[in-house]
């Protein structure tokens, strides 16, 4: 399969006006797993269709991709991205808007490079995924401010906020290539599990990470009192006493090691570990059992040995 | 032709989540000239287009218009826009942005509408517009920056910022309904170059338009030194002398009915209206002369008729 990043890299970002395209290009060469993109062409793959009918609108995946995480960071104040400080911080918040919406627009232009007998289905999708991504933040950031969220509510936004994009990447890459509706839907379905297994998998090791392989601090929602799986499953799980517990921990905010070392000692005692391996298991599995209903060729060996990776990572 | 503001009102933004849908109906029920789906309609009409058929696109260039509104007052820290505070004043920053972000996308799906055998070269030409209106504003930015800009320059970036949207408006509406590529072209140019004479008359009517009837206080762009084709022009006519005063007025930012009752007085030495008002007529003209090569209905009458408004308009 043809190499993701060299495509990417050869989208050219030296137009004018350099204000508004370089934040693009600082962007898109910041690295990150290209795994939309990827997920696309191996769909693809999977039903032996061109590569060069696919790309565009991988590219356009990972464009978008990029432009919410460009958006997000200046919505989050988040100054530092895979290493590099951010577009708002480097030049300024109304670059970082205007140079989004450019990016927006980009993803666009790709997808309208999509063959033509297959782009009024493909831009409806694309409509679809983008939408529940901008749903998906605005639960979360309304979450921040509810007392309660459930469990289901919480799995609903990280299903529109993660899984949406790698269930449609399959989705469309799968459809350019010839897969049938159901085909399809078995290609979406896989997509949506595997977000979701991430996503938990990603809440673990916040808590439980090695602090030497995961990359980034141990316990930072817990600092923040993030409504994650797990805080949500230790409230569900919790008697009178140690939701009181929690509930205190949830106001201290000047004393971060011992608040982890605490909230971390009743998430032991409350078992919400074993809880959220069992469901990141679970959607893994049932992502596992969605390409059994696949052609089986070196494309659908990728697909489960990206599933499994991504419930055994550690990173 | 059906009421385009009926069509607007009827999109239905009550959907979950509110904080993402409410800020989009805001903005657009907020009112506003309507103009570009409009013209849009008239292209169509003008080729016995059917209604239902533009009134996708029509939707979809409104939305946009009014996403770029949306943003720019986030930009620019506007606080209040067509008499009603702007969103991010009435809601916050962040909400802003992520609204914003989700109108554009919402005027995409308004797009994937349009006959799909249609689909590809509008959506390609919607996205070189919405490019041209980012370009665009990126240029309005740096030239705040810039010492010398020059009138050419400044007429490349209105273009881009005002009147490739109107210029496209129109040319899709033609193409939807069957127009021929140099009708289509006749058009756009018909549209660029009332856009043209438009933002000139803005200029104009900011030093020179009567306070009654403009809407907005007079000096405006003068007070905050904009490099409008007024200003550009009188630096481009002015002697030595003249230019020493008009550098000194520009760096006065604490006197500002002393200096709009100046750089007035300088402007009325210069000639500079009689110039403005030139050149607003010369491209009122250009455009009128388009219409000459196009079919001569009800729907060429509409489009003199409103280029000869935009001409003789007090506000």
């Amino acid at each position: 399969m043809m190499d993701i990043n060299n495509a990417i890299e050869s989208l050219d970002w030296s137009k004018e006006p350099k204000g508004l395209y370089e934040p693009i290009g600082y962007t898109l060469a910041s690295g990150g797993k290209r795994i939309r993109p990827t997920l696309a062409m191996i769909a693809s793959a999977l039903f032996g269709g061109k590569e060069e009918e696919v790309l565009p609108a991988a590219l356009a995946l990972e464009v978008f991709h990029n432009f919410t995480l460009l958006h997000d960071d200046v919505m989050d104040r988040a100054e530092v991205r895979r290493g590099r400080p951010t577009v708002h911080v480097k030049w300024n918040d109304n670059t970082a808007i205007l140079s989004g919406d450019q990016m927006l627009i980009e993803a666009y232009k790709l997808l309208s490079k999509v063959p033509a007998d297959k782009l009024p289905q493909v831009l409806q999708w694309f409509n679809d995924m983008a939408t529940g991504i901008c749903e998906g933040q605005q639960y979360d950031v309304d979450f921040e401010q509810m007392k309660e969220v459930s469990i289901a509510d919480y799995m609903k936004m990280i299903e529109l906020k993660t899984s949406v994009l790698l269930a449609y990447a399959l989705k469309i890459g799968g459809y350019i290539a010839g897969a049938s509706p159901s085909q399809q839907e078995a290609l979406y379905q896989f997509g949506l599990h595997i977000g979701l297994a991430f996503q938990i998998q990603d809440d673990i090791l916040d808590v439980y990470g090695d602090p030497k392989t995961f990359g980034k601090a141990i316990g930072g929602d817990i600092c923040c009192n993030k409504k994650t799986f797990i805080l949500l499953t230790a409230f569900e799980k919790a008697d009178a006493a140690s939701k009181e517990e929690l509930q205190k921990w949830l106001l201290v905010s000047d004393q971060n090691q011992e608040k982890i070392a605490a909230v971390t000692a009743l998430y032991d005692r409350l078992g919400v570990r074993a809880a959220g391996e069992a469901a990141m298991e679970e959607h893994t599995a049932l992502a596992l059992a969605q390409l059994d209903t696949l052609p089986q060729n070196e494309a659908t060996a990728q697909l489960r040995s990206l599933a499994e990776r991504l419930a055994t990572r550690k990173k």
